[in-house]
């Protein structure tokens, strides 16, 4: 199975595409869309759009996950992300795959396997998880992976209790 | 020249379209986008996007005004309803439909002559200088004929000034 994590942003949009076999997770490929802070919105939320368009059609992920909420961030801020995602949200429907959401405590728990882990410890156990000779640059994208690597986790779960979505 | 003025929301999207021919205001028409609460969100922002796309392929406003930001509201509030903003930005991106942003106290200004108008002002104001029977109804609906109008007076302006964009 194929999973597509997302981190959102208006600026920096992480994305790690992941192979789940088994117990085994590949990285199969990751990185980051990135708009000018100096165009219009509107344009950067199309540019966004059309390059999350473009992941979706080239890796092609069976499923997507996505942090499900912002905690200890400002209202401008919310509502700038909000956007970004809001479109992202929108490209995965319309490629007809299925989103899943998980808070930041369940990526540090299904990352490190505690709830209280520090945003470096994730990063690491991320790089450790997937074999990667470094952690990911910028945050965004290591973030990303990070919560595929979450679905990942849960997604076992879930085949067990016989697909239910969540 | 036509404006669609938007109201964004998840559940409610309220629109309304206007003529400014020189000085007059003329409703075309206004209405709003409904989402059912029980639908995921990418299915919600999905059935705003198509409808949206249908109201800018039906009306081919010139221009498009939008509240710009949010104040006094709470950080899940503005991330949910950025998310429904998103999509409606990109739908207006995609139609090359120019979109203008407005602060509430601009609207207040713009509609009432003064800024610090409560809702029920800017509500009966808007509708007298429509010639409208009634109030229309969700607030959504109003606030978007509201923001329309406002669009419609700054637009007055900035043609003026040579049509700068802001």
């Amino acid at each position: 199975m194929r999973i597509l994590g997302i981190d959102p942003g208006i600026a920096i949009v992480g994305f790690g595409v992941l192979d789940k076999q088994g117990s085994q997770l590949r990285p199969v490929q990751y990185g980051s869309i990135q708009t000018e802070a100096g165009l219009p919105v509107p344009l950067r939320l199309k540019q966004i759009f059309e390059a999350m368009q473009s992941l979706l059609e080239t890796y092609r992920p069976d499923e997507m996950s996505v942090e499900k909420l912002f905690f200890n961030k400002n209202v401008t801020t919310a509502f700038t992300v909000g956007q970004a995602r809001g479109v992202i949200l929108l490209a995965a429907e319309m490629a007809g795959v299925p989103v899943y959401e998980y808070t930041p405590m369940q990526v540090k728990q299904a990352v490190t396997g505690y709830g209280g882990a520090e945003k470096k410890q994730i990063q690491e156990m991320t790089r450790l998880l997937l074999r990667l000779k470094e952690v990911p640059k910028p945050d965004d994208v290591a973030d990303a992976l990070g919560i595929a690597i979450t679905h990942a986790q849960f997604r076992t779960f879930i085949s067990i209790s016989e697909g239910v979505q969540k």
